[in-house]
Formats: C-alpha cells, sequence, structure tokens
C-alpha cells in the first residue's frame, strides 16, 4: 500500500528536505514520525518527495509517497481511513509548529510523488525599496535595499518561458539532462508592495529557480537587459550576471499531478526523459 | 528638539518592549542603537513609547519619542533631516532583521507618543479548524484545532464596544481607571481562513486586548454565549470563562495621532482622563 503525504514547513531550522547525518532534516523528522505514528521499523521507512526542498526553503504544498505494507494498515482500513491515519500522524509529529501535517491518503495506482508531477510551481518573495517591510515575514522574504523595475522582471520572465536548455541556470550534475519546460516566470506586487514572482515547471534542476529569480533581480536592478540573459541562458553556460538568490525567499507552493488513470503514464514519461532526473 | 520614530518588529525573540535587567527587549537594543548613531550617553537615552508591548507581541505600526539635544542635531538639519536621521540610526541597528525602522523624523511642537494618540488599533491572528495552518506565519498566529464561529465573535464584539468599564478584561493597576472606549472589536477570514481580529480603542489597559480575544474564542467554540459575555463585563471582575490569549497571535498595528495642532490638547486630555495611565 502507497501512501500519499501532503505537508507543509517553515524551512528555517532544517537543513533541507534531505536526511543528512547529524543535521535537522524534515525528511528524518517526517520519517521517524511515520515510524511511531504507524510502528514501522524506522529503517523501513522510505519516502520519496515531489520537491527536494534545499536548506532554508519552504514549503506549503509539498507531496511525498512511502509504501507501507497492508497488514500495517489493517487495523486503519475503513471509510475514516485518511482521518484516522492524519490524525495518528500529526500526533507524532508533535506540537511543533515548523511542519504542518495537511493530509495522508491512500494514493491512487500508479501514483509516484517524484515522476507523476504535471508541474511544480515555487514563490519567491522580496521586499525592495518600494516594499512595506514587515519583519514578522522575514523569515520567508528577502530584503534588498534597492527598488526593481517589477515591469522588466516580468517582461523577463516572459522571456525565458517555454522548452529550453536551462543549462546556464542549474548546478550541473552528470549524466542528468537540464531540459525543461518553463510554463510561467511572472512578477508582481501585494498589498504591502512585496514582489511576488510565481515560478512554474514541468520540474527543475538543482539551484534553477533561485537563479531565475537572481537574473530576474539582476534585471530589475537593471544591471543587465533581457536580451543579455536570453543570449546567456542559450550560450548554456555558467555565468556571473546574476546570483543563485538566497534561499529563505523560496517556498514550493503546489506540485500538480494528473488525474489518477494517467499517473503511471506520466511517470513512465518522465523517467525516460530524464536520464538522471533531479526536481 | 523631540524625535519621532516608527518602528515594526518580530516580538518573537524580545521579552517585550520595555528595558528589563538581563533579558533583550525592543527598548534596550532601539536606544543602544539612538546612543550609537547620535552619540548621545546611553544613560540619556530615554525612550516614551505609545503601545508596551508584552513579551512576544510583534508590531507594525509602534511608535516612541526621545527628546535629544539641538546641539546633537545640528549637524543633521537641513531639507534631508529625516533622511538623514533614518539612515543613520538604520545603520546602528543592523543587518538584523527583528526590527525595521520605518522613519524618524523630528516631532511636531506638542506631541507625546503615549499621551497624544487617539487611539490604538490592535490585529490579533487565529488559525483554527477551518484555516490553512501555515507554519511560515506561525510566528505571528495562534494555531487551535477547534472550528470558531467567526459570525458569533463578530456579534460579541459588536456588543462589547463603546465607553465602558473594561476592569474585567484588565489586570488591575493600583489607582489606574480602566474605563476605556472600545471603537472597534471585529472578526473576518482572510484568504486562508485565518480568523483576523481587529481591536481598536483609544487605549488598553494591560491584558486587555488578549482577554478579549480570549472572550471572542470562548463565544466562538460555543463555550459563552454573548449576552453572558456582556453580563461578566458589568460585573466589573475576573472570571476563568475567557484566558488571556497567548502574545504569539497580537500584533499592533496602528496608532493615530490628530492633526499637529490639537497634538498638545488632546496630551493634556488623556492625562487628565487617566489617574496612572497605561496603554
Amino acid at each position: 500500500m502507497r501512501l500519499r503525504i501532503d505537508l507543509a514547513y517553515d524551512g528555517t531550522g532544517f537543513s533541507g528536505w534531505a536526511k543528512q547525518p547529524e543535521l535537522p532534516s524534515v525528511q528524518a523528522r517526517l520519517e521517524n514520525a511515520l515510524a511511531r505514528a504507524f510502528r514501522i521499523p524506522e529503517s523501513d521507512v522510505r519516502t520519496v518527495v515531489a520537491g527536494r526542498t534545499d536548506s532554508g526553503v519552504h514549503a506549503t504544498g509539498q507531496v511525498c509517497h512511502v509504501d507501507v505494507s497492508d497488514e500495517l494498515m489493517a487495523p486503519l482500513r475503513g471509510d475514516g481511513f485518511a482521518e484516522t491515519a492524519t490524525r495518528r500522524l500529526r500526533g507524532a509529529l508533535g506540537k511543533s509548529s515548523a511542519i504542518r501535517l495537511i493530509a495522508v491518503t491512500e494514493a491512487p495506482e500508479g501514483f509516484d510523488a517524484r515522476f507523476s508531477p504535471l508541474r511544480r510551481r515555487y514563490e519567491y518573495r522580496i521586499a525592495d525599496g518600494r516594499s512595506t517591510k514587515d519583519p514578522r515575514h522575514s523569515n520567508h522574504t528577502l530584503w534588498i535595499d534597492e527598488s526593481l523595475d517589477g515591469e522588466a522582471m516580468n517582461q523577463l520572465g516572459q522571456s525565458l518561458t517555454g522548452l529550453h536548455d536551462f543549462a546556464s541556470f542549474c548546478r550541473q550534475r552528470e549524466g542528468a539532462t537540464t531540459i525543461r519546460t518553463l510554463e510561467q516566470h511572472s512578477w508582481q506586487r501585494d498589498d504591502d508592495g512585496v514582489l511576488i514572482g510565481t515560478v512554474v515547471a514541468d520540474a527543475f534542476c538543482h539551484s534553477m529557480v533561485r537563479s531565475l529569480v537572481g537574473a530576474a533581480v539582476a534585471v530589475g536592478k537593471g544591471a543587465a537587459s533581457v536580451d543579455e540573459i536570453v543570449k546567456l541562458r542559450d550560450a548554456l553556460e555558467r555565468t556571473s550576471v546574476w546570483k543563485t538568490m538566497p534561499a529563505h525567499g523560496l517556498t514550493l507552493v503546489e506540485v500538480e499531478y494528473p488525474p489518477a488513470a494517467e499517473l503511471a503514464a506520466r511517470a513512465e514519461k518522465t523517467r525516460g526523459t530524464r536520464e538522471l532526473p533531479s526536481d
């Protein structure tokens, strides 16, 4: 039996999603809670995640899956399975508000948290010279002194979308493709004047969102033109014209899956496209 | 010369506004920065604040004043006084985002941060059983499992407004009046379903906002009726029907002052009304 787990977290206190020896990670906390909630030996709990967030990155719509034996789940079976499982895992996660368990459900046939998604949506928050800087939000908002040209950032976003090789925005990994479909990259100001960047793609290679934001900030400051950035993208080489922006401004807000009937086919297709997929 | 200082802070790491030996406070941090920014001996810096926030309470619209000698300010005088003074005090406050200096300006004649205000506006955030619980906002939002009846909370709010003795909502202090004009106490849900309480009065006695919120929560849970709470208010005695709600959900969002010409008269009136005023 496969469980789908939807969760949110404040990444501030974590060294990212992925388990690492001696460091606090969301995965380690969750797997420990799963083991206690469902009485599984901890070494048997292996979660597979949709978005492997870096140290300090937040999530409001993270998804992972874990396989559990039918026998262990048998006592929870029945009409209220999701409610019972959710309540039990919430209990095991404890009172801390750093991780919020949204729901545990039985995953449909063919569901794979990492390979089935149609798209992933990230948000990046920047309070610039024109924004109200709210200290209560500084855990998930980048503060900069300069005023940015949101219009120009939007233009860049539009110019970068589509199916492209994003090698110049990715930390290269041997054998991994850097071809992605960037579906959306747009900027708008909220009521506080905070610039909210939305970046959507089928998948992202490592540090890609924060590099795209860095390119937008370079354009927003007037340090680079849209044409320049597009040329640098097509040069497929790393550049110092933009920086990988700080982690704390970034949040994974949504992972979108196809209808149940198409899950397995989608996973098959994704595996085929990316030799060594990274998300 | 009197300076008006507008500032915002995340109260999480502070033992409140007021200076206390050995404990981190907003006032101590600010006075230390003022001394360094304007080269005043620290023992001569005495700030007077509009809202003496408790430990863990936040502010996005706090106001205080400080008196400084004309000689010390002489080098900064000129057209850009406010900009220069603001930049210098920001520099002295350093890189931390826990306190955000909004502005330093020369206060108009008769301005008193504590006694001149017409009204103070607080916000209290509750994510209940019907809200999305966002861990990125858990520093300034109370989480509760139950679902609250926002309509009933609103009705209570309306029933409590007006000029009344709020003794049953206040921690009593000898010689201090507990008569206040509660101008607004209302509740509405934001896009995440988070209940936002707005509480406005000319001034508040100690723990009054958090007690009013406690009464609203008791009504929202169905544990008390609006009539019951109104009777308990008129009984002028402390009660266990409601609790003083946790500090971290509370933010001082605005302090409103009259036009410059009425500042001194307003301060005079306030001093006359409250024998030992507390805000």
